[in-house]
Order: C-alpha cells, then structure tokens, then sequence
C-alpha cells in the first residue's frame, strides 16, 4: 500500500440534489479547507451535470448496434479498450486518473447511495477499467489512490452503532468501501459521518466544521481501514479467506476481511 | 406478522438493462410459474418503463417552487399527504398498495442494485408512506406483505460465503432486505440467488429454473428471515437492541438482528 503518498489533488463526488443544503454547505467548507491547505480539488456536482444514472446501450454508441441485445460487462470492456465510452464517462475517468483522492459525498438514502451516485460508479467504472481484470481488492487500476466517504444521516449515532437498529455505519459503508473502492485498487481513509443532520443550527454547524477540520487536519497520515487484499490473504480459487486466518479470527461476517494488527 | 396470509398477487420490479438477457428469460419463467400456480402477476419493467432515477425538485411539482430550495424529506411528505406525487411515482405505490408479494429482481452490480432500481426506491418509497412514520423495522405501511429479492451475481457462489471475498451474500443483501424492505413493514423471504450467471447454456438454465421451482413451489409456507422488529427487541429511545437480547446472543453485526428461534 501507498499510504505514505502526499495528497495534492483531491476529487469529491457530489450526490445531493440541492447545493444550498446541509451537505452542500459542507461540501463549500470541505473545498475551501482542502484549497487552504495547499491541495487541487475538483468536484463532480452530478445533479448540476444532470449525470444519466441508467447503465443503457447509449454508453456504447460505436460498440453496440441499437436494438441488439445488450450484454453489458463485453460491452462495456469493448467500448472501454477502443476508447468509445461516452465523453461523460471519459471526462469522470479522467479525473479519477487525475486524483489521490476520490471522496464521495451524499445523504444515506435507504441505507446506501441516492441512485445517481450509483450511476456514476455503474458507468464510470467501466470493464477493463474497474472490474474484468484478475487485480481486484487492494489492486487495480486506482492503487496507490485514496479514497473517502462524507456521509450524512437523518438518524442519531446510537441507530447506527454496534447494536443500533440499522446495523453498524461500518458495515453499511462495507459495500461501497470494499465491494466498489477497495475492489478497484483505492485505499480507503474512514469516512467522515454526520449524524442527525437536519434542523442544523449554526452552533450545530459550527461544531460540524470543527469535526470536519480535525478530520482533513492531517489527512496524509489518516489511517486507511486494514481490508485484507485479494493477493495476499486468499485462496487463489475460490477467493475464501485462508483458513488459517479464519481460525486465527474471532470475527465473522464483513469485519472478518479487516485485519487487526 | 402476517405469514400465513395466501399470496394471491404478485408485483415483480424489474432492474435489468436488456430483456433478452439471462434475468430476462428468468423473468418469464418466474411469471409463467406464478400464473400456472393460480396468481395474478404485474411486472414493473424499470428499464422499458423509462423510469427516471433521480428525486428531484421535478417529483413535487405542485408542493415545490421551482428553484427554491429543495428539502426532500419534508417535500416528499407534503406531496405524498396532499396527493400531489407525479403520476409514475402514484402508480407503482398503488401497485405496491395492491400486491401480497412484491419481489425484486436484478443484476448484482457493484454489490448492490442497479442505479435505476435504487431510483425507484428512492422515488416510490415517499416519506408519509415508508419513512417519517413511527413504525418501522416490522411495522409500517406495507405490514401484512411479503418481499423476495431475485438476484443473479457474475461471482462464483464461493466468492460470497462465509469467508468468502465480497462478504456473505445474507449480509450484502441486509441494506435491501432488512434497511428498506423490512423497513416499511414486510416479511422477508428468502432471497433467489443465482451465482456465476454468465454463459448460460441450456442445460445450466434447465438446472436454474428446477431450483426456482422448487423455491416458488409452496411459497406460502417459506419460512422468512426471523429480523427482530423495532417495538419488540430494541430500546425505544436510543433504537438499540436491548442489553439482555445482546448479552444473550454471540452474534455481531448484522447478524444479531435475526432471530435464532
């Protein structure tokens, strides 16, 4: 892992529908903070850019005959190596390329993504690129990449706490930390969580901020959570963790693919 | 709960980008079969629908003014009790509001649901009807249904064991089954999971659809997912599990919010 690389160009990923909302102040005071800092910070606003949430054989215009049938993952590797994904997609590909950090910012709806966040990792994370390729947890085409999630909830911490009733914030991040970023290769920083975030007053916000500042103070040295890579710590065949480690573990489920040391 | 209630209607929400792909003939199977066994079935195919994924300001246009700050949640409320929520969004809840059993079907894409089926949780499940409402996690609007996931994955089934890389398949499906579906009030079946579904041949889909008959073959009687509900297990301030559930259990994580009787 690259952990010890300076970040210097950060890409927050946007996926509220109103810029003058609590997560869009917040994400004005992350940019602001991130820029005083010394740091290149873009922001994909996907509401404002009026992303196309829908995987549709449109995002393979030169690869794909209309009307046939679509099969997806071949389709989307093929367009992928001839260079024939839709500028949208190859402008977000770009600027992952371009970044050290990828954050991603958004309200939790219904336990995960709004749904055009979602369509931007099914489109941009195209075969070849992101998955159809024997490199997958821990590497891949975003090694040596960071990558971070700013997230807001409408219920309070103890809802999402060891035995909270919507089950562990880290466990309900493991899809997206693991199963989308981890997978491609990205190391993954902890996420930045706002609790109860409604009726934000300033003094509310205020102290947000100071969260907010203390989290970004020294993000170099944050420390990435210790999933366990493909490459190392399973079997080759049936990617199951190797039973040794499985016996040395008093953990199951997700917290079982993150080490303890 | 409501188990041994006789399913008699069926709604199958349809997340695939292509008819004639394996989830398609899957689909066909799956209505033939309902239908010979007596049951009224709808489907709600996402793709050829058009649905639209996003919630925006679009979705309240007689409760929002355009370009004014969109609140969502409390917008959501005012539309759904004023009953002003556009006109795809009304139908698929009255088709919700009409079915016994709603199931689910798709890609696993990136651990989860395609961007267009998110959408039409995001959009359909309005607060008023699924959320802002006291009763949750058991109890709610669509208390007395019954919900099913079909879900087909490019992974080998190894892959989503116990140990096995992405995670058990059970816990990658609970922000589904558990954070929306039981959410608003229905009872869980189990899950219809095809793995490795990539080069289908004849014989491997005679092999699938044997397995979805025999799934759907006395649908009445599958037993559900035993989730614990909100006004039986947890703490009604904090909404954490009580202490003598958790101290009674060796589970963590998701795990400990299923029954083990």
């Amino acid at each position: 892992m690259t952990t010890s690389n300076t970040i210097k160009k950060v890409l927050i990923v946007f996926g509220h529908p109103e810029r003058k909302s609590f997560n869009g102040s917040l994400l004005d005071a992350t940019v602001k903070n991130l820029e005083s800092q010394g740091l290149e910070v873009k922001v994909s606003d996907l509401y404002r850019m009026n992303w196309k949430s829908e995987v549709t054989e449109d995002d393979f215009p030169e690869t794909h005959e209309k009307g046939t049938r679509l099969e997806v993952a071949p389709e989307s590797l093929a367009a992928f190596q001839n260079h024939k994904l839709t500028p949208d997609v190859v402008a977000e590909q770009e600027k992952l390329e371009w970044a050290d950090l990828v954050i991603l910012q958004f309200p939790l709806w219904w336990t995960g993504f709004p749904a055009i966040l979602k369509g931007w990792v099914d489109r941009v994370f195209s075969a070849g690129l992101a998955y159809y390729r024997p490199e997958r947890f821990g590497d891949g085409a975003f090694a040596g990449k960071k990558a971070m999630l700013m997230v807001s909830t409408g219920g309070a911490e103890s809802h999402y706490s060891a035995t909270g009733i919507h089950g562990p914030i880290n466990d309900l991040l493991f899809p997206i930390q693991h199963g989308m970023l981890f997978y491609t290769g990205m190391t993954i920083l902890p996420p930045f969580v706002t609790y109860s975030a409604y009726n934000i007053t300033d003094d509310k916000f205020n102290s947000i901020l100071e969260d907010l500042y203390n989290h970004f103070k020294d993000i170099d040295s944050l420390k990435p959570i210790a999933y366990r890579k493909q490459a190392e710590d399973y079997d080759p065949k049936t990617k199951e963790l190797k039973q040794e480690i499985v016996d040395a573990s008093n953990e199951k489920g997700f917290s079982l693919h993150i080490r303890k040391d």
